[in-house]
């Protein structure tokens, strides 16, 4: 049985998304990229792009129309919106999308979901109370936001930041062992889930320069790293560290582990998108639902020209529909 | 005039330095090495290498016997070594090697130093009290600590960190606009002196995620960081930033700038490592002679074994080469 098609939100209609959506689906049959649907308006993608549209009202019907044109879920008319200029009826015509995504997607009537990107400060201005689209759709999947973990995608490589948007002052406070030890059950579960791994290998980072030499330049390793993987371990988790941040993402040491654990933001995004970073995808675990976005916003700045860069859309895309099989085979 | 030959300590005699040292005399030609005299102890050599060696009395014989035999200039002998069991003596023995070292640099007899691998813990235990190899080198050039920066230089990435061996959760306290413009004028000063490059262009990155996404993710980039790039360019140095860290690393941002000044030690680090573990180079800037290390330790665990991988040391004498030459040039 084929998989649902994949629900792909087009994000600010101001923004790249629709360019990079349309674009992916025009290098759908050389990137062997999945059946998907886009969600949102169609003059936004009328506006950056020339090719065939065909407006769904089932997502179903995409698997038919899809080798021939780009099918699409309509959602409320957001009036007028001129590429690369974000107003608030765009900013609403994005969040009806992601939410109408979510929807399909634990019906069932989608395999997945795929957002593309949104202007918070622009959702902040109708209404949004979220700190981003990740915790508004863990919020629609009835999932905590502490629940779900964030795991940036590149060929060879999966990090994932156990604290992510704090300021780097306050990364020591917010480091819990409890915390590591959730985020790392939940990346364990989400490889075998939608990897296929069934023992996953998780390489837990340091926080300190060389991992804190021992507790003399800091002693978080010690206090809380460790407490951390001895319990991952007690609870039959492949887990190892805590490693020199340093020197654990060359290519030999990325052969050695399945994903990273990292303890902040920049530990997890530096490596990610040194190596990667036209490529890197977003991938929320913890979901009942997958999801993952490309690893860019809206970039107002070249909406409407044609010059956005669709790689990171077609690696979300790809990764999505591979997880679906995945998922599907299990 | 031929660039005067390059100083290279053997570092600790039982750790890999002597092996890996000569593994680079041994490939001179192919990696058009500069011509370099070895400081240390000549059984350490021995114990691991059956090449030609020519003890040599002074520096400048060095240039006429490099094609024929790895010269040495041995040091007082610190008795039976047996590698991979370090002990005082060879601590000792690699003490006198760095200073000898630093000695024929400053009188100009060696046109720089390329410093072997040494174990702090051995080095405390004879007195040492300095924290590593860098500081002991500026003392003895008579430069303070705080003055000199390091330095790593990858074949197309140059990082620095302005703070080093902190705790994670200390660094932001250790954070100051004063010190990010001394170590970016050393920078700036080392690229002009040691590489040629006339009007060094620096990229500063911020300290917290996103840059700290205008002060919403941490104050440190305007209250700290933009006050320091501020000075600078009223110093007339081309500097650039905050930049978000963890897009300032990949391919095409690297293109545009000839060093990173970075916050902390794993920003500097872990885009270094990722990208050129193998060949890491550590260059000491500020000092007033040239000074390059590999990036390793002493790697007692496989000393004596043949598997050292040199690369690293091949790496630091090249680039120590190359900086001879464009110093001599200036």
């Amino acid at each position: 049985m084929p998989c649902a098609p994949l629900a792909v939100s087009l994000g600010d209609p101001a923004g790249v998304g629709p360019e990079v959506i349309a674009k992916a689906w025009a290098v759908r049959a050389a990137h062997l990229l999945p059946p998907f649907f886009a969600i949102g308006d169609r003059r936004s993608l009328e506006a950056v792009w020339a090719g065939p549209i065909v407006q769904i009202a089932h997502p179903q019907d995409a698997l038919q129309t899809f080798d021939e044109a780009l099918p699409l879920l309509q959602v409320d008319d957001p009036g007028d919106i001129e590429p690369g200029v974000p107003n608030l009826a765009g900013a609403r015509c994005a969040l009806d999308s992601v939410e109408m995504a979510v929807g399909l997607a634990r019906s069932g009537a989608a395999s997945g979901l795929v957002t593309g990107p949104v202007a918070k400060s622009q959702l902040y201005a109708i209404g949004f109370r979220h700190p981003g689209q990740t915790e508004f759709v863990a919020e629609r999947c009835g999932v905590a936001a502490e629940n779900v973990a964030m795991m940036m995608v590149g060929p060879d490589l999966r990090t994932v930041p156990v604290t992510i948007h704090r300021p780097l002052a306050k990364v020591a406070e917010g480091l819990t062992a409890e915390l590591i030890v959730s985020r790392a059950r939940t990346v364990a579960r989400g490889l075998a889930r939608d990897f296929g791994i069934e023992a996953p290998r998780l390489a837990v980072a340091g926080l300190n320069p060389h991992a804190g030499e021992g507790g003399t330049m800091g002693r978080e390793e010690l206090d809380v790293i460790l407490p951390a993987i001895h319990q991952l371990r007690e609870e039959g988790i492949d887990v190892t560290g805590p490693h020199s941040p340093d020197t654990m993402f060359h290519a030999a040491a990325r052969a050695g582990y399945d994903a990273a654990i990292c303890m902040y933001h920049d530990q997890a995004l530096i490596p990610l998108k040194t190596l990667y970073f036209d490529t890197g995808v977003n991938m929320t675990l913890g979901l009942p639902v997958l999801r993952t976005s490309p690893d860019h916003g809206t970039a107002f700045g070249i909406a409407g020209k044609g010059e956005a860069n669709p790689r990171a859309m077609i690696a979300a895309i790809a990764l999505a529909g591979q997880c679906a099989r995945a998922r599907q085979a299990a």
